[in-house]
């Protein structure tokens, strides 16, 4: 009566090929490959750049080991049309394609969409670019900081203008990138659901779908009403630093031994509490910050009442105090801090994983987690092209003889 | 031949319950809306405490435009057992559910696994919320900027340490509720794909389909190797302020006019090109400079010479100067600069939406973009309970006379 007990993850069955390269389509299928998709990463001789990036380990990449996890590697030449062919048949065998070429580059390598079509009826697409597919700016060239940049995230992430001199820090990570990757995950999987829909109904399915995700849009979708309050009053939002504008008291606060707490304190109730928790009964008394209104407006003079407070103790204490008083608040978290957090372990989303290169890793965890069906780490980042023979074989159908001479003239590796 | 031409974006049919509140649930409902699901979103008497925030027009929030669009508002009071029973009536006949509750709060009002299994055989179910539906801290409250910090994000979103007094900057938007907000969309489809693939091979679908969504798990798998290179190495990855940790040079340099542009020329060839345009042929030909790792160990160099050349120039032509030489480069977006950029009007990703209650307002585009059934933004936030009679009465079955019935006793609105 359950389909339970299978729990195989909810992708399973579903082929991806990636023509990617760096994060955005690398991430995206990285994402796929955690639910149960099979990915074909297909890579130039030498492999995807990115294999080389971050800090290094038995004289490679620890990130590689999660960026490429779930993934097989097929190293074929492009430039050669024996190649092509080969990818090709791949697609034939697929259910989706994710890339992130220069605009038009897929179609210079003969995919345009006619013959995707041909290839595949129903196959879906989904270019990942700077700028977009179309548009005076789509040639353009674009890095996930000039993205997020342009969708506006960068403006935002400051200190209040005139406070210091210093640039607008980037957000740490290659966020716009991961951003305009999970987009694409979507797209991929609206596309897939819509095919089913289709063929579920007995109409024809001999289309592609085609998503054209750009990260400044990826970027620009998550800015709330940024747009729409410029456009209706002139609004220009301004950043607001460690803060919160539209509520207080909300910022990191310094301990003693020079680190940083979050403190989310901005309800009525919680602001009482926590002016309990600090012994300024006056300021919970005070009319003036009974509300949040108020307290906006006096957010230095509570702001400084807590840090003075906080200060006072070190930062793993002042952690156990505040959750002791129900406060919402965390240590700002370093990599050791996450490592050793007891909810992500038992979540799973801090996970032992065995990497034939490397040994025992840390991963992160699969997200989004299904407990019914919470797949696996199957495999960690692959060799260069070391499932290029396997899937030439079982997927594309080329014979022994035939890999054997596409080998041969440097085709395939 | 071709089902192009009916355009219907790609979750057409599918009908979808939110009973969230605040942002991350509402922003996946979003999402999932303006792909053309139909969205039917439950509030308590009163609205959802977000339809207030951000800037005000016509006594209205601009944000609630967007973050409400493509929805239907449906008011019910599920403090009493006539208002769980229209809910019910309404999840019997939809597909998925999205929740942002605290832990356990969907089931104590009783929607339980059982419960939801025996309404709506095959539904699928997003849970969302700071810390996930199990382990030690479930039941610890957890704001945005709480799950930004635990997941890593905040700690590396800052100068480097010792640079400056000041706290390390939120991201100046709800970033980890909305990157949570995507892995729900991420998961509710990949729950309809399985659902899909479960049909088409004849097997039960009797079971729910259930999704665990944590804030701070969804940022910390945007966190490439920070994890893993601990774990490895010991390493505790340190923010770099407005830098690339591994590639130079890229950073943000100040104009004339006080204003920031991005310049990433990080390649050797850019770089070449770069000290080309700004007149250092000197360091263009530095054999020290000329590999990436030449340039981190000299970016202080190299960035004095970059900052002397730019803040010769005011910014929108220091930008015209660097897009002439093909440097990837751009200032620094304001909400200004996003609403006047011709590349987001180009494509849609600024547009003009009719509003009943604001008239024409600016909306961020549809996000994937499906170029051959873009969707449209079929209507903006609606008002409190604005559907609540016509979902009751279409979808759950009432009469008018039940209808009348509910309204009288308070239980719907």
């Amino acid at each position: 009566m359950s389909t339970r007990h299978e729990a195989t993850p909810p992708l399973s069955g579903i082929r991806i090929v990636e023509i990617g390269h760096f994060i955005a389509a690398p991430f995206a299928s990285r994402i796929l490959g955690d639910l149960g998709a099979e990915i074909i990463k297909i890579e130039p001789p030498g492999g995807d750049p990115v294999r080389g990036w971050g800090a290094q380990s038995s004289g490679a990449s620890l990130w590689w080991s999660v960026h490429g996890r779930n993934k097989r590697s097929v190293v074929v030449d492009l430039k050669q049309p024996e190649g092509i062919e080969a990818v090709a048949r791949i697609i034939a065998r697929s259910d989706a394609l994710i890339e992130n070429q220069r605009p038009g580059g897929l179609a210079r390598l003969g995919f345009d969409r006619r013959r995707l079509q041909e290839l595949r009826p129903g196959l879906v697409v989904a270019h990942v670019s700077g700028y977009g597919q179309t548009g005076p700016a789509r040639d353009r060239a674009a890095f996930g900081v000039i993205g997020e940049a342009i969708g506006g995230l960068r403006h935002l992430t400051d200190h209040p203008p005139g406070t210091t001199d210093l640039p607008p820090p980037r957000v740490g990570i290659s966020i716009g990138d991961s951003i305009a990757g999970l987009y694409a995950v979507i797209g991929v999987l609206a596309g897939l659901v819509r095919r089913s829909a289709l063929a579920s109904q007995g109409q024809p399915d001999d289309d592609i779908c085609t998503i054209d995700v750009a990260l400044t849009e990826a970027v620009l979708s998550l800015m709330e009403g940024v747009v729409t309050e410029y456009g209706a009053l002139g609004l220009v939002r301004q950043p607001v630093g460690a803060r919160i504008a539209s509520a207080a008291p909300t910022n990191a606060y310094p301990s003693k031994d020079g680190r940083w707490v979050i403190i989310a304190a901005n309800s009525d109730l919680l602001f009482q509490r926590l002016m309990a928790l600090i012994g300024r009964g006056d300021l919970a008394a005070d009319p003036a910050l009974k509300n949040n209104a108020g307290r906006l407006e006096h957010v230095e003079l509570i702001d400084a009442a807590i840090s003075a407070w906080s200060c006072t103790f070190d930062a793993k204490r002042l952690a156990e105090v505040l959750a002791g008083a129900d406060i919402p608040s965390t240590l700002i978290y370093s990599a050791a801090d996450i490592a050793g957090d007891s909810q992500f372990r038992a979540r799973g989303m801090v996970r032992e994983v065995s990497d034939p290169r490397h040994g025992t890793l840390l991963h992160p965890g699969i997200v989004p987690h299904f407990p019914d069906s919470p797949g696996t780490i199957r495999s960690t980042g692959p060799e260069v092209g070391q499932d290029t023979e396997a899937v030439l074989a079982d997927i594309a159908g080329y014979t022994a003889a035939e890999i054997e001479q596409l080998q041969k003239k440097g085709v395939i590796a």
